[in-house]
C-alpha cells in the first residue's frame, strides 16, 4: 500500500462526536489523507486546539463548501444535522466525490415514511440510489456505491442482532435501548449537563423516536411481511456504549444459535456469546465491533436478543470507515483493529 | 407523639445497603428508638466507625441473636441474605415481636415456586401468615400483619406500574428493568469494581432471575388469568435508581390514565406523570416515590409502562419503614418526607 | 412553632442549583413558607415543572421584580449571577426585607479586590454592612445582620479547615480543590456535557480564580500578617461535593488537633476526624455538614488540612438556610437535619 | 520488520489491570508473539474467557512458573503484587531473559529506603543492575538493560513534570494527585465498589504512601540537595486516569517554559500546552502521552506544575511497552500510536 497514492478525504462536521471520531480513525490509517476538516462554529481555528486529544495533524477548521472540498477531495464523510446534509451531499456527488453520509437523510426508502418524521425531503432522487451501509448485510452494494447511508447508532444495534432473525419473526418486536450520551451530540444543552446525567437513566421519545421506522423498514425488508417495533431509548451516565434488548417471537422452527452463527461465524466486527452470556457495551468500545447474545424465555416464549456496540464506532464513525474501506477496495478492517481501551 | 414511649426497634444486618438505609431513616423517626444493629463482619465496631455518614447514633454493632433482639426491640428489620433469614424471623416472631423481614423468604405464596428458584423453605408455616408488603396494594393486611415481606426491588417498580392494569392484562409481559448498582449489595466483589462499573451497561439473569417469578405471581393474583412475565435486569453506572420499562398487550377498553389515576392520584408515595413525561430515578433518589408514566405504541398496539423509584428507598428501606409506620398505625409518611438532593 | 404565623421568604434565582437548593430545604422548614420564586428563564411555568423532584409546591415562577417580593416576603435569598445581584439586593434591603445573598457581591471588605476580580462594584456603601457569613465563625454578627453574604463554595471549604489554625500560619498556604459540577451553574455548557466531564478530573483558573483572594482576605483577617495563597480547583465527575487539601506551615507550638477540637468540638455541622482519617464528599452529601481531618508531615514540615462540604449544602444552600435561621432566631439546625442517602 | 522472527514475550500477572494493558498493546505489535500469559486465580481459562474485550488471542492462562516462561520467552512483563516478583524477576534474568518489572521492587536505588516502606529486600544484587524506566530520562540506560524497574503510575506523573526544572528547586514540593480506580488493581474489595467510589473523591495515605519516597529519591538526585516531598494522593470516580498538581518554588532565575520545551519538544510522547491551557487525563487516556502545563502565582511565589497522564498508560503498560522497545531496538513509539477514544 505504501507506494500508492493516498486518498485525499474531507470531514464535514469534523468537530462534533461522530465526525471527530472519523477524524481519529483516519489519523491513522494507512491509504488515506486528511486534506479538509469543516466546523461551522470553529472556522479558522486548527482542530488540534478544538480536541487537542487528537495530537496536530496540521488540520486548520474551514466553513463548509462544496467547491472547496471538491477541490480538496475524493471522498467525503458528511457529518451535519439531519436535513442540512441533503443538499452539500448532492453537490459533492455531482463534483464526483463518493460520500458517506452519517445523517438520517438518505437512509430511507420510503420517502413517505422519511417526510412523515423527518420533514420533506431535499432530493428525492439520491434517495434511491444511497445504499443502506450496515456492511455485514449490505457487503456488495456498499462497495459500487458512491453514495451509503450510514445507519443510525439504534438501528445498528437492534438490525444487527435481528436481521438474521427476520425471516422467523411473529408479530411486533420490542426494541429496548440504553445509549451513552455522545449520541446526543456536542451542542450546549442543559438536559446534557453532567449534574443531570450522572446517577440517573432517562427514557425519551418511547414509542415516538425517528429511529423507531428506520428499523421497522429495515427489518420488514427482510421478513415475509411487515414488523411493528415498538423502540424505547434511554440515556445512560455514559459517554459511550449502546445496549439493544429486543425482544421477539420467532417460529417454533428457527435455530437461533445457527442463524446467527451462520450470518457471522466469519466476520470480523462480529462476536458471538456463549448461551448465558450477554453483551456489554465496555467489551467494544471505542472499537467497530457488535457484540450479541441472546436467550429463550419459556414462560412466555419469547427471544431476547441483545447486542452491544459503541454508538460513535459501529454506531457511526466506525461503520462510516469500514464502508469507506469498501468503497475504495480496501481490506475492510484497515484502521479498525485497535483493541478496546479497558477498564 | 411527644409524649408516647418510643418503639424500641432493632436492625438486624444493619451495615449492608438495605439495612444501613433503615437505619437512616429510623435515626430522625420521632416515634422510635433504634435499640440495636447487628453485623457479623463488623460485631463490636461502633456503627459510626463503619458508616460515618450516619453521625454517631450511639450505637455499636452486635452479632445477630434472637435473645438478645428480643430483650431490647418490640420490632425488627430483617436485613439477612436469603435464606439465612427464616429461622431468625421465626425465632423472633415466635418471642412476640414484629417483623419487616427483606429477604426473599417470605414473599412467595406458592412454596413450590419459592422452592424452584431459592431451595427448599425453612419455615413454610409461617409463609400463609406472612404479608408481601407493597403497601399501596396490600395496606389493611399490612396494618395488621406480624411479619411483612418486604417485596424484591425490581418486583417493587414493576408492579407498581402493571398491578392497576392487571384485569386488562393480554398475554405475556416484557418487565426490562435498569438498577443501580446497590441493590446487589456491599460485599466485596470484582464484578462490581468501580472500574468494572463505570461507563457501562450490563444484563444479567436475562430471563432467569428469582424477581421474574415474584413479579408473574403477584401480577397473576390480580389478572384474570396467569400473567407469563420475561424480566430482564441490567446493571447501570448509578448507586442508587430503578427504571423499569414495561411493554404489556391491554384489553382494549381499558382507559390507561384513568385507571392509574383511580389506583394511586390520592397516593403520597406516587407521582404520576403527565402524558408524553417519563420517569426518572434521579426525581425519586433517597426517597420512598414511585414516579409512573406510560405511552401507547400504535404500530404495535402495545402499551409501555415506564416506573422510577430508588431500589433504596421504595424498593427497600423507605417501603420497609412505610410498613413498619402502618402495622405501629402512625402516619404512613412519618420520617419519609425528605426531598432528593438533585442534582 | 406551630402557633407562630410563618416568615414568608422569597428565593431569587430559584431555578439554578443553588436557589434550587433553598427551596428544597425550605419546603420541609417548619417555620418559613416560600411566598415567591423567581427565574427568567422559566418564568410563567409552575416550579414543579421545572423541578419534578420538589413535588408540588403550589408555586409558579415569576420574573424577580424588588416590588413583587417585597410585597410577598419579609425575606429573601438571592441567588443571582455575580454583578446582576447588587442593586436587586440594595432594593430589597431598602424595602425592609432581611437577605442572605449568594453571590460574591457583598463578600470583601476590601472594595478594591473585589474591583480587581469582579469589575467596579454597584453599592459599595451596603459592602460595609454585609456581614460574611461563615456561620461559625461570624456568628453573633449573623445574628444581628440585615444582610449576609454567603461565602463561595471554595472558601467555605478551605476556611473551615484553616480559620482555627490562622494565627499559627507561617508562609503561604497550597489550597488544592476539587469539585463537584453543580458548582458551575445549570446553564448550557458544551464543556459541563456528561460525555465532556465523565472520566477526567479538570483542572481550570489554576492560581487565577476569584475565590483566592476571597480565602486569603479571609484567612488574612485572622493572622498575624498577610498570608497568600495559591489556589487550585479541579472539576470532578461528580454532581455534588467539594474536597480541599490545605498545605500549610505552623509555628511549631500549636496543638492542630486541640485548635480545631476548640474550635469546633461543640458545633452540630462539624465533624472532626480521627487522625489518620481524611474526609469524603460523599460522607455530607446532601447536608451542611463539614468534615476535617489532618495530618503533619514530618518530612517537609507542613501540615495538611483537608476538608470536605457538599458544595451545595455548607458551599451554597444549606449554610444560606443556616444563616437565614441564626437571623431569625431559629435554632440553627431547623430543616438541616437529614442524613446523607448513601450509597 | 515483517521479515525477522518475533520476540517471544510473556506476561507475568496478565489479568490484573496493569498485565492485561501489557497484553492489549502488545497483542497489536508488529514486532511481538506473545507465547505465555500467566494468572494465578484462573490458570487454565483461556485469557478471552476472562477478557473477552481482548479478543480470541489463542491463549491459556497458566500458573506462573520460571521454568516455564524460560523455556517459551525470550522476554518478560512481571506484573505482581510487591515483594512476591523479586525472586520471579532474579530468576527469570538468571534464565537469560530480559525483564520489564512494573511492580516496585527494583525502583528504589537506596535499599534501606525500601525497606523502611516495603519490607527487607529479596534480591539487592539485582536492585544495583536495574534501570529505573523513566524513559525519557533514561533513555541510554534502557536501552542497554536487562531489567528494567517500571516507574509507579504517582512518581511517573509527578516526576514528568518535575524533573526538568529539578536543579532550580528551592525547598518542599506539594504533589497532590489524583488518580482513577485502576491504579488500586482488580482485586474484590468493598471500598471500591462502585457504590462506594461514584460521586465522591477520596483522599488516602496522605503523607503516608509508598510513591512519597520514590518521588522524593529520584527528584533529589537530579537537584542540588535532597528535596523532600508530600505527597496526598485522591481516588476519583474515573477507571483510568491521573492528574498531579505540583507546588514548587523555584529559583528566580529559570525560564520553566523554556526548560520543559529543552527537555520535550521532540518527545512523542509529551505535549507540552500553551500557557494557560491545563493537562487532562481523559486527553491522554488509553495511550502512552503525558500533557504538562504550568503557571506561576505571583502572589505565593510558587510555581504549579501539572501533569495528566493515563495511570494504566504512561503509569504502567505503555510506558512499559516503550522501554521493551528501547531494549529490543524498535522505534520506541511501536504500537503505541492509537489516539485516545474521546468522548
Amino acid at each position: 500500500m505504501a507506494d500508492t497514492t493516498p486518498i485525499r478525504v474531507a470531514v464535514v462536521g469534523a468537530t462534533g462526536y461522530a465526525g471527530a471520531e472519523v477524524v481519529r480513525l483516519l489519523a491513522r490509517h494507512p491509504a488515506v489523507q486528511l486534506t479538509a476538516v469543516t466546523s461551522e462554529r470553529d472556522s479558522g481555528r486548527r482542530l488540534t486546539e478544538v480536541h487537542p486529544y487528537l495530537g496536530d495533524l496540521g488540520l486548520t477548521l474551514e466553513a463548509a463548501s462544496v467547491d472547496a472540498i471538491a477541490d480538496k477531495a475524493d471522498f467525503a464523510f458528511v457529518a451535519l444535522p439531519h436535513g442540512t446534509s441533503t443538499q452539500f451531499v448532492e453537490g459533492l456527488i455531482s463534483r464526483g466525490l463518493r460520500v458517506v453520509d452519517l445523517g438520517a437523510d438518505f437512509r430511507f426508502d420510503d420517502v413517505s415514511v422519511y417526510s412523515e418524521w423527518y420533514g420533506e425531503h431535499g432530493a428525492p432522487a439520491l434517495l434511491g440510489e444511497a445504499v443502506y451501509g450496515l456492511t455485514e448485510h449490505a457487503r456488495d452494494a456498499v462497495t459500487g456505491a458512491r453514495l451509503v447511508a450510514n445507519p443510525g447508532c439504534y438501528p445498528t444495534g437492534a438490525l444487527m442482532g435481528l436481521l438474521p432473525l427476520a425471516s422467523a419473526i411473529d408479530g411486533p418486536v420490542v426494541v429496548d435501548s440504553k445509549s451513552g450520551t455522545s449520541g446526543a451530540g456536542r451542542a450546549a444543552s442543559t438536559a446534557q449537563l453532567f449534574a443531570e446525567v450522572t446517577e440517573n437513566v432517562r427514557p425519551y421519545k418511547i414509542a415516538s423516536h425517528r429511529h423507531q421506522p428506520e428499523i421497522s423498514e429495515k427489518l420488514s425488508a427482510r421478513a415475509t411481511s411487515r414488523v411493528p417495533v415498538v423502540f424505547s431509548p434511554h440515556l445512560l451516565p455514559v459517554a459511550r456504549g449502546l445496549l439493544s434488548t429486543c425482544y421477539v417471537r420467532l417460529d417454533g422452527g428457527i435455530d437461533v444459535g445457527g442463524a446467527l452463527a451462520d450470518a457471522y461465524a466469519a466476520e470480523p466486527f462480529v462476536r458471538l456469546l456463549e448461551p448465558g452470556a450477554f453483551p456489554e457495551p465496555r467489551n467494544v468500545r471505542g472499537t467497530n465491533m457488535v457484540e450479541i447474545g441472546w436467550t429463550a424465555d419459556p414462560s412466555t416464549g419469547l427471544t431476547v436478543v441483545l447486542t452491544a456496540i459503541d454508538n460513535l464506532g459501529k454506531g457511526a464513525g466506525g461503520q462510516a470507515v469500514q464502508n469507506m474501506n469498501r468503497m475504495l477496495g480496501l481490506p475492510e478492517t484497515t484502521a479498525l483493529e485497535a483493541l478496546p481501551a479497558l477498564p
